[in-house]
């Protein structure tokens, strides 16, 4: 059996993958709702962030008062202090997918996404979504290589992000200035969606490992 | 005389008063390397990011370690979880800054917002400042009143960034796509900066009255 004070801290984990998966699960809603100019489907998503929220700020009360009343010191109190950074990234991207679905909702019944690019941002919340659920097997498993392979998962994003603003910048562009708009603040909620990911999941690899998931990546 | 946790966790409040001034000046830099065309201005935000960074580590370090020290209970140790999150607030909002200065860097030594915005932006980045400046008064002199007409500077922000994407979206816009999205980006970081800092103030109203600010404004 386990003590009272690792009861608490599993739970606190068990609150932050529920987090990750709700805001996974919300941004591929939103993706669908975009693409789909769904509008039942975006209300969803938008009604749905008070959850992630409430979470959060529970996650968070039941944070301080195990760090109150079990007055954990070194490696428990990182945990702990560490797993208040995490819900904040989570519940941050939980606001991002609610940006995409209050996009999709702005411009129903029409999709705010021209026809040419709606393959690119299938593939953009696609991996924000895997991305996501790689966060939550992470804090689950603390696996440090699973948690280092997202780098490279986000370097993905990163070049769907940079093929986004080359359609943007092409002389071919015949979407107008209302949809270039659209498209480039929606390729910034996806990269920063799959920031907040891959920084929980580089939260993880410091707790278990004492460095910074960049200086394991690259020695320095 | 104070004592050691008392002075502690004041040298604490010092360092978020420096972030914020840092990050103040940073974004008003960053601005008039926009608005000029200014490389070197522009170069100076993007390395003095570091020091935001370093500066928030440190403060994140001495945090950890002043909840192990002295464990602190209730009051005392909601200040310092809540230093934490204001930290990282003033962080991102470094972020900010050096994404604006990157956007004057890359399209140096054309400027990157056509002439007829500049004064919108300058009114952006000058609130901007202003709200800033005001959070590093806020967390000095835990004023509430300050930090609850934040609120009011903050849909000044709100506003200004409504005019920006009006004139995106008016059909004389003759600018093109580029600038388009430019513009599109810009926008977003100043809002998200005056959002982190409106956010840090409401943080303090927090600690002194137990309440949102939110719910202070709206009663609700």
């Amino acid at each position: 059996m386990r003590d009272t004070y690792h009861e608490e801290l599993d739970s606190i984990g068990e609150g932050l993958v529920e987090m990750a998966r709700l805001v996974g699960s919300a941004m591929g809603r939103a993706t669908t709702a975009l693409l789909d100019a769904d509008l039942k489907l975006a209300e969803t998503v938008i009604e749905g962030d008070q959850k992630v929220n409430d979470l959060q700020q529970e996650l968070e009360a039941r944070a301080i008062q195990l760090l109150a009343r079990q007055q954990p010191v070194a490696t428990d109190l990182r945990i702990v202090v560490t797993s208040l950074r995490m819900s904040a990234d989570l519940e941050r991207s939980g606001d991002l997918a609610k940006h995409v679905a209050k996009l999709a909702r702005l411009r129903y019944p029409k999709s705010a996404v021209p026809g040419h690019l709606h393959s690119t941002i299938m593939e953009m919340g696609q991996l924000a979504q895997r991305l996501m659920a790689k966060t939550a097997d992470v804090i689950t498993t603390k696996n440090v290589d699973m948690a280092l392979e997202m780098e490279t998962d986000d370097d993905a994003m990163d070049a769907l992000h940079r093929k986004l603003f080359q359609s943007l910048m092409d002389d071919r562009w015949k979407d107008g200035i209302e949809t270039a708009v659209d498209v480039t603040l929606c390729g910034r909620y996806y990269e920063r969606f799959a920031d907040h990911a891959v920084s929980c999941a580089g939260r993880v690899v410091y707790l278990v490992t004492g460095e910074h998931a960049d200086e394991i990546n690259t020695g320095d």
